[in-house]
């Protein structure tokens, strides 16, 4: 942390700060400018800010320097981690290929979707159960017993589950069905939901909040790993900006920033960042180009027909693209296209 | 709703959309430009929107023209609405300062916060016992000991109480304490807690969501409203933009613009939005100025040593003169300043 | 400024830094942490930056924390400056109300404009005769020939003229007609322009950059200073965001952080920013109520006519409102309504 | 265009608003629904803007629903179009590579960085001789003697040169020097610019403004275009977000929202977007996924030294694995790399 003392400070106004932080147990190193006097602190910064130092008379800036996060943080964690999904890898070394509708209609809509997942090379399968929605008026989810479908379908085709949980009080129920419990958008910031999936001993998906920074959603991630589950993967979903040609903007520099600052994984939506099945085949190939550990794709059999999102799912013909752009690309970037460990692989290379 | 035909839209496309628009029971009616063709649709908007529309082939756009919110919106309830808590109005004809610690720390600080309060006019007490707080290393709050001091000093004082609820499961529990109760910017799409102080018999104050449109902010109101609470006050308290000189940007505009939507009154956090204490009376006075219903201020017996937001907190000096603004602004606009019903009043005029 | 060094940064990577910066004629204080070390640096802040030592070995960042104006900056020049536009001031005793329509169309119609501006107490005429427009097919506004209209209804009722100079060419043309220059939200950065206005002896009205930080349009205005203008008046027009509920956001708190940072004055732009008519006073009272040191209103006599902006041109009734708040509200707060110097009062109080 | 009547809008409402519409010679189509009425226009829209309807009594919302851009519009041009500078092809067949110093500086830097260009496969060089700062204070650039050095490393290298020009008067002599001029971020709604730059018969390279829309930026295009010069590229540098972790944030959808609204090609500048040397490559690798049709980088012998911008340089051993990158990854998506017509390739396969 570092204290930028006013032009006008006094030498009694350095002195208070100086003795304020002494007398949290911490050193104040003071360099006199001609313009300006800075002052450094070193010990614990969470005590430092306890302190308000930017109420003391003549102080006029104080600038956070030491990241917040430290369980996520790659600083003292070098080697990136792998998250393992019911037996598929997310990590360094793979590209892992995530896919299914936006929700659970139905026994066999959710079916058909893992059938065309599976097709295209996917390995693990998401679908809403609970969804938050903007509007009352539109439609919820079918809850528990999207649950109980996803559970069918995992039975049939073998893909571990990927589904949201928008509710602390319903975590133990999801965490019975799901294999990786996924925290959505408008939750990154629900301190209580992040802090029960903490507790539990299984993988979570954290989406980026739509207007958070990195740093925040970085400390979201923290929260999660405080309660001691450490097997967190990023989703980067696009933040809110002023263009309206996309429904958000994909932020694709998040995933060297995030890779850089965190030893997590990190993984990107093309179908909630551009919000047009147009955009999924290109988004999709960008994810995979700027190093990205895996993409989580929108498919539906009949989007036309969808209750929630169907305009950006993905139909066949785009699918059988996007199946070649992951067999394609990630091999050049020094990945494989992850499968389930011990089983055949899915796809035909 | 609207849809608008590509240039290159066949008749038979034109035709499909009608069809479909016919068989969910609506109307539509076409319009045949030169360049391309419009479909006006009447009927009810909630069943179209799941039609997919802009699905279909040669669909360029499909607009949204009628507000998803119903009984927050001034369109079938012109006369505006007072909002009573405890006592204390909050609509049309006043001006309601609430003000107080921005955490509950002790019953000390919390009574000598409240006692400022009182001097300056105030007649709400906020003060947080739950803090939804960014890192997990800051301060969370008191918990339910925050609440009985709130509950102390409100018999010590008569003064309401208004204290934000972050979890739905502690809802019944803050009620017992609370008059009022405030659901944060960091959970204003947290659709559990909105049904859940929805289903109260006890006002709300529903902070706009720090990257929410007012369109989002009056649908986060609706699921309140749809429980059957309408007693709701908006509370703009900035948005996040690129600026960085303030924490936030009041969106000064969103007072006017909620008056126009909706029957509910609104009301500003200078406290918030500017960050800094500097900007607590220039904003205070701009909401008053722009027809605001009220504001809501931090005070701080000790503003260096707070445990949360010191550094916006308002101190003696500045108190003072923000108690002249609020004797002599809103009476200008037609407002008189809020007291306890049957109360005598708390300044000399 | 201040180096951070990485937590793993050498000792050899700390004296490089060290070196650089005293090889540059500089001091640098270093500030050993458990954790990593902090380098205050002591000297020239422009020298130190062009030494790139983000690019160093073991460098994390760099922070700048030195303001990069001097001449409008309120660090040397406490007292806030009075800017005179043909003998009306703008400053910080009085508050100004400027008034006419966006575009010249007309001798009549802008004739009628001032004369509507007169009756409500405006004191200076504004009025486009070039107009910077998005696209390529809207009115671009009548040149010369405007700038003609304007001077003979200077003549016809004593209005000193502000109009805007999109081009650096232009300037001496405009300069021979206007009594302030304006400069456009999107020529904000137009550094040519800046410099061209800089070295006339006219006084400049510098519209904000719709997505510039504050700290950008102080140095956009250092850049007028910089060639001997001082006559610089900040305007404050709204900033582009995610909501769209209005044109812009109005930034209400850039007026106090202006003042702050800042001897110019600074005005508000109520009609192009909510880009609104209905929230043309109640963004005015917000504006005199927050200390701005006047407003600029789009006034058109017909404006369901306008070229140019006419759904947020003030008419008739409106202005009425407006004229009784321009004589009530700022005396509140300190400020009579500026006339010009010798004209007698053209408001009967 | 599409007018939106209010809830409560009477009959006579409805009326005017046809009876202006078919009074400006366009048609109107009136679908009256149980809520709200909803009057479809067809016609010229631009005078139909004119006519400001949304200041008629009734009148709730007026939606513009066709493009205001023709010239550089897809609609009417379905192929993409190939742009050539100086021999070198940018369009879908080719993927162009752009290098060079953010700034001219000496010859020696010069052509240093043009030989590093060269050997990484670049076959057009960037360099700028005007520099638009935002700091009055910082190095503004070498002027036409930065064009003379520009032109000698042509001579010596055979790299066509992009450079940008700041203002309309110098339009004339830059384009004596440069095969292609560049329009920046910060001159993007300099439209005295644009239409100066639209006389010549030279290629343009059109930045997307910090905060402009991807429709404004069509519209900016069409500026050029409307004075007879269709030989435009698109640039994508990154917008302004609330992110600060990278200088802007890069919008990677723009390239295929681009690609669908427009026949002209895109290319897209990964060093100015991250602002940081460590993003380069992987977002160089993005843009060549997504389907951009070129990147333009900064490179600079001795990017610890230079004037501008040094901390985004890439220097030699990034700089290699971006030379493998641009071999690799477009032909994977049917494109070569861009090499100059008759010119012996410069990269040994």
């Amino acid at each position: 942390m570092v204290v930028v003392m006013a032009a006008d400070a006094s030498s009694a106004d350095i002195e208070a700060v100086v003795a304020r932080v002494e007398g949290a147990g911490g050193e104040a190193f003071v360099s006199r400018g001609v313009q300006r006097t800075i002052i450094g602190l070193v010990g614990d910064v969470e005590q430092f800010y306890a302190l308000n130092l930017r109420a003391l008379a003549g102080v006029s800036q104080v600038l956070r320097i030491s990241a917040a996060f430290k369980l996520v943080s790659s600083e003292n964690h070098p080697e990136r981690t792998t998250v393992s999904v019911g037996g598929v890898p997310i990590g360094p070394e793979t590209f892992t290929f995530i896919a299914g509708p936006c929700a659970v209609e139905s026994y066999e809509q959710t079916l058909d979707a893992a059938q065309m997942a599976v097709a295209a090379g996917a390995t693990l399968l998401r679908g809403g159960a609970y969804k938050p929605r903007t509007s009352p008026y539109a439609f919820q989810g079918l809850g528990e017993d999207g649950l109980k479908i996803l559970a069918r379908v995992r039975e049939e085709t073998g893909l571990p589950v990927v589904t949201e949980v928008v509710d602390a009080n319903d975590v133990a129920l999801v965490a019975q069905y799901a294999d990786m419990l996924q925290v959505g958008t408008r939750n990154m910031a629900n301190f209580a939901l992040l802090q029960a999936v903490g507790a539990l001993r299984k993988p979570v998906m954290l989406k980026r909040g739509m207007s958070s920074t990195i740093q925040e959603w970085l400390m979201a991630a923290e929260y999660i790993a405080q309660r001691g589950n450490l097997d967190i993967v990023f989703c980067e979903r696009g933040i809110r900006t002023f263009e309206t040609a996309t429904r958000n903007t994909l932020d694709i520099s998040a995933v060297p920033v995030i890779h850089g600052l965190s030893h997590l994984p990190i993984i990107v939506d093309p179908s909630h960042s551009g919000g047009r099945r147009d955009l999924v085949l290109p988004l999709s190939r960008a994810a995979m180009a700027v190093g990205a550990d895996g993409i989580i794709v929108d498919v539906h059999p009949h989007p036309e027909l969808a209750l929630c999102d169907g305009p950006q799912a993905l139909v066949d013909g785009d699918l059988r693209e996007l199946a070649t752009a992951v067999r394609t690309l990630p091999p050049l970037l020094g990945r494989t296209l992850a499968l389930r460990t011990g089983a055949a692989s899915v796809l035909k290379h």
